[in-house]
């Protein structure tokens, strides 16, 4: 079984071909023990985070392991022996395997290769009374564009889907943090929508499979939600860690650009990156395990492996509090496209929370000109005018879905027509790109200094989670990537209401 | 008089006219009590360190104010009211005055300005008691493309010079610090040689005017051999800080991109920069002196002012010594090209005292491919494959110098044949560029670990101070832009002996 309630578009027969026997392939590496019943498929509901509990293929124990913990006290568990690493291992094995059916979350599996590692964690720990590292036997779902020794990685269009024969540094970080890898996780095509439907099929939202679980870092969003995962890792362009997290209601971090290791992520190399940097960062299911990753990896000398790497010390939850409270700019929107009422219901929810704590001083907060800024980002993803994605398209026959087109868009003369130009962006004009950004991000600086704020708490799309092929605005998550500022995003725990409406006299 | 011992080419009879303008306009206005006889001009020794002292132009105290402080004294003697920052800048702008008619270090001269700005100085100690900051009325030189308010600046092309209203940030910063500033110095076409050849002439050597002093700040290098300037400042992509530095004598820090402003140093760009990052940092007479500049400029809050700046934090000369020796490369050549003999005389002088240390241990260190990043540099300084240059020169008629002939022949087919590509690098090659730069740094620094080293002692050139129009090979400097390293060159106070010789059987 593989729900998917609006299909990813057809292509050649031979794509199609190919396609196909990855997803049997896929199929086949789940054990057929895991397979829910194809009943189910006929009745399917809408939210489907119950089923893993409900369905029988998880025991008591492993419902317990894959529902109960976050990272910090997973690792925990299994450093005082509560859990075996074997045990853990196979339980979300298990979990990730239900959620893909489900949600069509994963690209990759390989419970075999996480079993076999778990047991040398166990010995270890057995043989050393001693973890490892502070991931001793934590599993790590990772993104399907992050290489991963013995497994293949793409950058979300078929024709670039190469085997890899080793880690990238960051894998190879959490590996000898005691990590576990046993997925790989499903993106869009290129990477570069906030949703996440590609060649291996389209992800659901765990909370309603008829929206989106937002992208590009969908996979795990949807994974984490299903309690298939822990921990993942994600990459965040345009909000592609930010927006999926949003969409499914976990945790997401993406720093500043420099701060965690990029290294063989994209190992061919990103046109978008002439101008706008790509960032990583975790997506958890609590606050704390951000913190524990970023100490992780903070504390593992990436710099001296990686020399983009810029080594900023990191006090992340330790920071002391001093005695002046911090300065919160609250946006309740960008100036540029007022939020659905569930988020602005949730933005006010939030507001009255903290105008209670003594911690914060509460202040309005305006962005400055987040439509030019995202004008502006829509060109500059594509330097090479999108000449590089229709190719790699044409390659294997592979059909460009309708959100490419969507991104394309700034770069072609219309939605619809592909045609545009013919040409790349020449060097010169790369280089007046660039000193467009920086200008805006001068602009934006002078605008933020008066206001005064040490942080800023604003929406993280215009909706709660949207349709599938609708998530057309990336104003709220971009925008930061278009300045390079932090930026994370948490559950509020609220849900959408029925018959929620804008504000009398509000205009689309 | 300018001396011009080798003059710079001819360009078309309206560029001519226009340039011979700027240079009356030059002279004019330095006050003509400050020009040297003309018969100097039939008569002159090739060193012409020692005229400003025996010429008569400058009295005895104005003497003692220009040789015997740095910046760092100079601050205190102001703030004690030993001199007053007028007859401090009327002392600087004399004696720069002087070094300009013998070495052709100023494009810009305004001492009036700056004794109007040092009388409100003097004032503002007088009436507050208190100076209006570290650098109160310390005269600052500043380089011929830094945005300094009420003055011209360029790219190294007649056709770029254009009057600003506003300061750059660093001036700014240096302003708000106390800094007078009374000059701009000279850089070469394009300022991208490593002489300073441009449209207001050829810089000389001052130890000697038939050498080169060095590019592209070889116009603040040259005034402050002559100590026509305490402090000045540079820029360096491929060694225009440290080269002319090298050259004259003096101390210079080129830190990691990001560490020091150039916010409005590069305003319309610079293609170089898709690939290599320019940097900024201090010329100066004492390392006191290059600690006390960062101190001033990293206490500056300029990332609240400029988003590109990385706020890490500076120790500088108060860095505690710890038990352990410092580790100390010795890198006595660079694999590629050994240097002349008096610069390995001087690396092995340097090796043999600081073996007598405690505070070091000192290792052999061999760099990674420098030959291969010297190619790779070359190409990635020009995306435009010149392009640029080419329009630039056009628009005035200017003529090619033969060094920028020089940095472009790895874009072109040959040495004298600019015909080259027509076409500019495209995004897609710029990144693949970018990649293999990213590679590189990688492979650099992979072979920097094992070696273990904290800091490495390297030639700054291949030799000491060339001819004119001879400075064709980069590798000393260039390695460490390519790489985005931190460096900083010293004086050692050797000079070049008669007779030195390579070792025997040394090849070229």
């Amino acid at each position: 079984m593989l729900i998917q309630t609006v299909p990813v578009p057809k292509g050649t027969e031979k794509f199609e071909q190919e396609r196909q026997r990855l997803i049997q392939e896929l199929h086949d590496s789940i054990p057929s023990d895991y397979y829910l019943p194809e009943s189910l498929a006929d009745n399917i509901p809408a939210d489907v985070t119950g089923i893993s509990r409900t369905c029988g293929i998880l025991n008591e124990e492993e419902l317990k392991i894959t529902e109960e913990y976050d990272a910090t006290s997973l690792a925990q568990a299994i450093a005082e022996k509560n859990f075996t690493a074997v045990t853990v291992a196979k339980a979300f094995a298990k979990r990730a395997a239900i959620a893909h059916q489900l949600t069509c979350c994963l690209t990759q599996f390989f419970m075999d290769e996480a079993i076999e590692r778990a047991r040398y964690l166990d010995d270890y720990l057995e043989n050393n009374g001693k973890t490892i590292g502070p991931l001793h036997g934590v599993p790590v779902s990772v993104k399907e564009h992050m290489m991963l020794a013995g497994h293949y990685s793409s950058y979300g269009y078929l024709s670039t889907r190469s085997y890899n024969d080793r880690d990238s540094l960051m894998i190879k970080i959490l590996r000898d943090a005691g990590a576990v890898f046993y997925v790989k996780t499903n993106q869009p095509q290129g990477i570069m929508h906030l949703e996440s439907d590609g060649f291996m099929g389209r992800v659901n939202n765990p909370q309603n499979i008829h929206l989106s679980a937002g992208g590009s870092t969908g996979g795990e969003a949807a994974l984490i939600a299903m309690k298939g995962s822990v921990l993942g890792l994600g990459t965040d362009i345009g909000g592609s860690i930010r927006g999926p997290s949003a969409f499914c209601g976990i945790y997401g971090f993406k720093p500043t650009s420099y701060t965690l290791t990029m290294q063989d992520f994209l190992p061919s190399g990103f046109p978008a990156e002439l101008n706008i940097l790509c960032s990583t960062g975790p997506m958890t299911r609590s606050l704390r395990d951000m913190d524990l990753y970023m100490h992780i990896m903070k504390s593992s000398n990436q710099h001296l492996a990686d020399p983009r790497i810029i080594p900023l010390p990191w006090s992340g939850l330790s920071t002391p509090l001093t005695n002046k409270p911090i300065k919160l700019g609250i946006m309740m929107n960008d100036g540029d496209i007022i939020p659905q009422p569930p988020v602005l219901r949730a933005m006010k929810w939030a507001e009255e929370k903290l105008s209670k704590s003594s911690n914060f001083v509460l202040k309005s907060f305006t962005p400055y000109k987040t439509a030019e800024a995202m004008k502006l980002l829509g060109e500059m993803y594509w330097p090479d005018n999108g000449l590089g994605t229709k190719s790699a398209l044409a390659a294997t026959g592979e059909p460009m879905h309708p959100l490419t087109k969507a991104v394309f868009s700034p770069v072609t003369s219309s939605f619809d027509d592909l045609s545009g130009p013919e040409k790349e962006k020449t060097a010169t004009e790369v280089s007046a790109q660039r000193l467009a950004r920086d200008a805006f991000r001068q602009h934006f600086l002078s605008s933020w200094n008066p206001q005064d704020v040490d942080v800023v708490l604003a929406p993280a799309f215009v909706g709660p989670a949207c349709k599938h092929d609708t998530a057309l605005y990336w104003n709220y998550t971009g925008l930061w990537n278009f300045v390079d500022y932090p930026a994370a995003v948490f559950p509020t725990g609220l849900r959408v209401e029925k018959g929620e409406k804008y504000a009398e006299g509000h205009k689309d």
